[in-house]
């Protein structure tokens, strides 16, 4: 059934099996049977790697190693920030050591967010719902306008070994600003390795790969003043809007916020884009198209965790048994019970998280 | 006679006016009365200004201020940096706060030179010598790579307000690391303000107005964020090399360090390029020509406080009474005199820079 749902029955193949070839990603398919446990593996919704075959060594050999992401304050914590959340927790039950990132430069250089504010927002949407989810304490946390001086003086140093045209190649339209929030990604990466070489995992969206690659290409040009492994990387696809096209923070009916009124995430459910036929008769003979389904895809990524019901939530729709109406509301019911759920963690977590930032002073 | 001996009077007057009318630099003239205690303003060698008035203005009604200057550790400390020397001393004499940086990054980005070598050089040709030239602690001294968490984060939020063509303009072929390292000196001259506006000047050579001008600009921009006064400066004219042509730390025999074995200084001075005529009998009828003579100069700017010696000199050597060998003997005995006392006040001067840095940590 894995194979079924795999990525490449979407209609994005063309274009992750093209950026594969291109740019060398392999795929995950070896580590899916390994990591079974961790469902975006399992479903192939995690796809593609780099270097993850050190990482998986780490996992098997209860080696150390290190989980980093990085987080941009702005906006709401929707379900497709879920998903990066899901794979640090799950990074750090594997037994990683959790770095994460509050990108609150880059939020105040690209998208003019006050410091002060994207510090709130990465409080309370991100911190918050990081910890509401799982995560646990230990793990550090920081952000890049407030932290400590040997991240500052690596990323001083890196910035001689990082051309204006390569970063003009994966930023496009380049700022200083952007040339200082790039660097400091490429050190949020690296810092980790500060007190020596460890294998460190970052996962990722796809579009994010230029920027792998190029932390990966800084940190063998580092090799004359520090010893570091290139880090390794793990590449999600996407959640599709709510009602097709991208999830985007911008735009509030594209996604379900974790602190979404139940009743408003129930209503955006019920008005979600579907792969339904254009009459109920036509689906009644045709079936639904769930890899078209912006329903089925929540289920897929984050509501349903047995494979089994998945695999009957996808039969019933493809042999016309279940109209959307009904599925709708069985997705919104699963969907109410985890927010419900969510939001009362989410108080205590609130706490924790902000009791943990000013402990960083 | 201080008229006399006006830079205007050398051979790069051209240069000096042209660059006052097209960028906005005023001359010193109407302060030198006020300080002509100071031997550089009072000779003109600091010639030219950007708003001093606000410094005049603190120095006389005793107002707080900031001197801040930078150092680029790299090769030897020698007259032409002990200009800037007696400078911030003298700033320091009226009350200024002193705050001098090691531009490090910059060395290191620009010139190669690795961090702690950098370092060295900082405390055992700059620091050292500032304080056994007469720099009295307390002062503020840093390091660009190891530094506190609000200047790093003025210099991350200053990345915002600066055009990359800007940069471009000043910098000419410019790199990611010199873009660093080009903000990271507006902070450094911005980032005493912090704590809230005070007047602030730095004493630069003529060739570091468009980036006195930048950090200006940029001061007024920040303005959403931190109320700041843009920084003052004073131009000084350049010191020649001994053997005409410019003074550079890449070429020993241009400079006299202030580390120089006195006996090989003195060889320094009897084989400088002086204002001398081609034979005896012609500079006998005609007279040597002071302002291009390197000897001469030296004693303008360092070696002779006493305006009416200096006269004396300059009138001997004009009139043909005096001829090169021996004004040079001359020179070199006070030189010598200079150096055995200064390299005296290092040895204890040496220790004190080392521990002021190991305290930094």
């Amino acid at each position: 059934m894995a194979e079924r749902i795999d990525p490449w029955g979407s209609g994005e193949v063309q274009d992750y099996r093209r950026l594969m070839t291109d740019f060398g990603i392999e795929p995950m398919e070896p580590y899916r049977e390994a990591f079974k446990a961790n469902r975006y593996i399992r479903r192939g919704i995690i796809f593609g790697h780099r270097d993850f075959g050190r990482i998986a060594d780490s996992i098997l050999k209860k080696k150390p190693y290190v989980m980093m992401t990085g987080l941009m304050p702005s906006g709401k914590f929707h379900f497709g920030h879920k998903m990066v959340a899901d794979q640090i927790i799950w990074h750090q039950s594997c037994g990683a050591s959790v770095y994460v990132c509050a990108a609150d430069l880059e939020a105040y250089v690209v998208r003019n967010i006050p410091l002060a504010e994207a510090r709130e927002i990465a409080i309370t949407e991100y911190l918050t719902n990081y910890l509401a989810l799982g995560l646990k304490p230990p793990f550090t946390f920081w952000f890049q306008t407030d932290y400590k001086v040997p991240y500052y003086r690596l990323r001083d140093m890196m910035s001689k070994e990082v051309t204006f045209n390569e970063l003009k190649a994966i930023y496009g339209e380049i700022t200083t600003g952007k040339i200082f929030s790039a660097i400091t990604q490429s050190a949020d990466i690296l810092h980790p390795q500060l007190s020596g070489p460890q294998p460190t995992v970052v996962p990722v969206g796809v579009d994010q790969d230029p920027h792998i690659r190029l932390t990966r290409d800084i940190a063998a040009r580092m090799a004359h003043s520090y010893k570091m492994v290139a880090p390794s990387a793990t590449y999600h696809t996407f959640m599709s809007g709510l009602s097709g096209g991208k999830m985007s923070s911008s735009n509030p009916a594209s996604y379900i916020a974790l602190t979404d009124a139940p009743e408003v995430a129930k209503k955006k459910v019920m008005s979600a884009k579907t792969g339904g036929r254009a009459t109920v008769e036509e689906q009644k003979k045709l079936g639904g198209v769930p890899d078209s389904c912006s329903v089925y895809e929540l289920c897929r990524y984050h509501l349903i965790e047995d494979d089994k019901k998945l695999e009957e939530m996808r039969a019933k729709c493809e042999s016309g048994m279940i109209m959307c109406g009904e599925c709708k509301k069985n997705c919104a019911g699963l969907l109410e019970r985890f927010l419900i759920e969510h939001q009362k963690k989410r108080v205590e977590a609130g706490r924790q998280a902000r009791k943990l930032v000013e402990e960083l002073r």
